[in-house]
């Protein structure tokens, strides 16, 4: 095969831009591992005359990406814009239509309608290619869709923001305050000027959606994804896990229990003997745990131009070879709807902050509304005193179901020498 | 498609019988992966009669497995014997001849005979798939071949050796020496009888030679990989990198310098705070360094019948879906031979543990003799004094020239107040 996969690139931000670098700096390895030569064909962004740091006036140019991915004779559209919906969802669905290939980034426009366009890429008979989308340069689709194709997985649990775990660590190294951090992640580019989607939790809930459905065989459930962020992560909680062995992660987990399926993203404190520990910084990471191969880790940069679009063009080389598989890795009819296990249902170790003014008592009472709750303490640390002010009082305890703890904590909140929020975050010993 | 998958499988150790077991349990979910089901046509091992642990008799059973090869109608030869010749070589040779695929988990054959095999697979149009031959259940030759595709590679690093690995880590843990914890692994089943393909570094170094062929576009060179094993590391050596904030791994490097290609297997000292110090036990974990995706590490189990048999069916899945590839990733007439970097010329730094006689100006000769080379000295460790008996001193030194410490270590096991051997580690700080 000499004739060349052509491909039109919607959006060239840093991913965009890095796709078409790579296919500059690497173009006689690739064509050799394709077996056929690349050719960018066109390119669609919003504004032509923005500073790309590269020339692009050699290709081919559209205002309009929809119009770009139905009119241009190409094999394959790299949807590169992003979002939910909206272009991004046009463009995937005019280039299926005109049967072409897809190759994105784009993790929010696969959780809310990957189950439709897993349907509409199968009857096309193109390619629906998304490993960008999951961990950046970390090949994690083409881990759990082909690699562990022999396995049943019962369960993923990744760091799947680098934007959180920056902040998390930075927390650490640093002792200072989630504003803080937050600001001085803005200034390095690692946080957006609106960070909501990275630190509350959300991009990794789509991201996990999208592993849930590969691993489970299920449609995608993004609204089954109970969704925690890292806003209340304060500097004292990072010590006193700190001082507890632990680190404090945002994890998205993913895992079949008897009555379900649970999807889950939330700050999550790990032992920091773990090897999930160690990924720091903007780094991410996956465990995947199949039946016959065990638990399997792949870490990696989850962002950035150059791994995001490596992942990128890892996706045109298997088009290029024809190596295409079905979006979530069987037909789509095959797909059963998820039966969501919801969070009130686990079962799990916790760790407790809360702030208390020193009375008598008060330890008495919080002891006495956990045993109420059936609710067994592991230990308790106050390590200052106040005859003024509050100081914080942490209590871990042992597994309990999470509809005690709910319950539990409501009842502390009401006593009144302590300061609302009580601060309550998820042990993860596994 | 529905015709199944004829698969014959020419042995019936635990990576046999562990794909035989998978292909059983899970194949409801592989059947919708593959698109069509696996049927297991006809087996053959050494010993028909032999408790396997389950029931084979309804198996068609070829006491030859070459006969096997050779007339059973079959699409795929699993070959499971093992050997870098022999049998083995023969099954696959008279397979391909015959238009059937290979899926395989011998790192020896391949080692030794991989350039070859791709030539003949390539001409016969038929697959020879090998991801358990390197890291047991790690994708770690899916992830090389296909998702690092857009980059240029210009390092690798690996414990590739579980048996190894969990040495040293018992090593650590126990403060044994290595000859108690060998026999310690042996009892356990981590350890073959006769150890020494495991221990030298030979197993190691064969899969190591597989990485750098597929990473650098080269043809097979095991004769061009540097390896010693580690018989040689004391309980002393461990206690002395656990006081130096090291570990001891038994790591295998691939690496592309201006000069050439340098493949060796070696012990080494990493930071305790690198990831791959984490690896423990009898797990492997392998890092690659690719120029737009940067690190991408992976870890899991790299040995044993079920992370085997796992890698085995992941093969046979992508077989089964037509996803196939040349053997080394890109085909054989654009393979070049390796130029080789020969270990005198790398630069390191290295730790020097030596027996010394308390006379006095010992240690100024072999300070004055590392000076003499030009090799500058870090840092001093000597715990003991004894009038009588040799103790250890242990000297760490900045990076040199591979050559330059070879001349000096020889000049210092001259010194007449030095026990011979000197041992010498090599330090990995990326």
């Amino acid at each position: 095969m000499t004739t060349p996969l052509k491909i039109a690139i919607a959006g060239l931000g840093t991913v965009g831009m890095g796709t078409i670098e790579i296919l500059r700096a690497n173009s006689q390895t690739l064509k050799r591992r394709a077996q056929r030569p690349f050719e960018v064909v066109a390119v669609s962004a919003r504004d032509r005359g923005r500073d790309r740091g590269a020339d692009i006036s050699n290709f081919c140019w559209y205002d309009d990406p929809v119009k770009m991915a139905t009119e241009v004779d190409c094999d394959v559209v790299l949807e590169l814009i992003g979002g939910g919906g909206g272009i991004a969802k046009s463009v995937c669905e005019n280039a299926i239509a005109k049967g072409r290939h897809i190759v994105t980034a784009n993790k929010a426009l696969l959780a809310l309608h990957g189950t439709e366009l897993a349907r509409a890429s199968e009857s096309a008979g193109v390619a629906f290619c998304y490993e960008a989308a999951v961990a950046g340069g970390i090949p994690v689709i083409k881990t759990l869709r082909e690699s562990l194709s022999g396995n049943s997985v019962s369960r993923i649990q990744g760091i799947l923001n680098g934007t959180c775990n920056f902040i998390l660590s930075s927390m650490r190294s640093s002792g200072s305050a989630f504003g803080e951090v937050l600001a001085e992640a803005q200034k390095l580019g690692y946080a957006e000027s609106d960070p909501s989607l990275d630190i509350d939790g959300v991009d990794a809930a789509h991201k996990l959606a999208i592993l849930s459905s590969i691993a489970f065989g299920t449609e995608l459930d993004f609204e089954g994804v109970h969704v925690e962020g890292i806003r209340s992560i304060s500097a004292e909680d990072i010590a006193f896990a700190d001082e507890l062995g632990f680190r404090i992660k945002l994890l998205g987990i993913a895992e079949k229990t008897p009555e379900g399926i649970r999807q889950r993203v939330h700050p999550a404190m790990v032992p920091i003997s773990a090897p999930i520990s160690a990924i720091e910084g903007v780094l991410n990471g996956v465990s995947i745990e199949g039946d016959f191969v065990g638990p399997v880790m792949l870490e990696g940069a989850g962002a950035g131009g150059g791994p995001t679009a490596s992942a990128v063009v890892a996706d045109l080389v298997d088009i290029a070879c024809g190596r295409i598989l079905p979006l979530l890795g069987v037909s789509s009819s095959y797909l059963t709807r998820p039966s969501i296990n919801p969070m009130e249902d686990h079962k799990g170790a916790y760790f407790i902050r809360m702030m208390v003014y020193d009375r008598p008592g008060v330890l008495a009472d919080i002891s006495a509304t956990l045993r109420d709750h059936d609710i067994s303490i592991e230990g308790v640390i106050q390590r200052t005193r106040s005859a003024t002010e509050a100081v914080p009082v942490v209590v871990t305890v042992h597994e309990t179901l999470e509809r005690s703890m709910n319950a539990a904590m409501k009842k502390i909140a009401g006593i009144e020498a302590i300061q609302s929020p009580i601060q309550a975050i998820r042990i993860e010993r596994s």
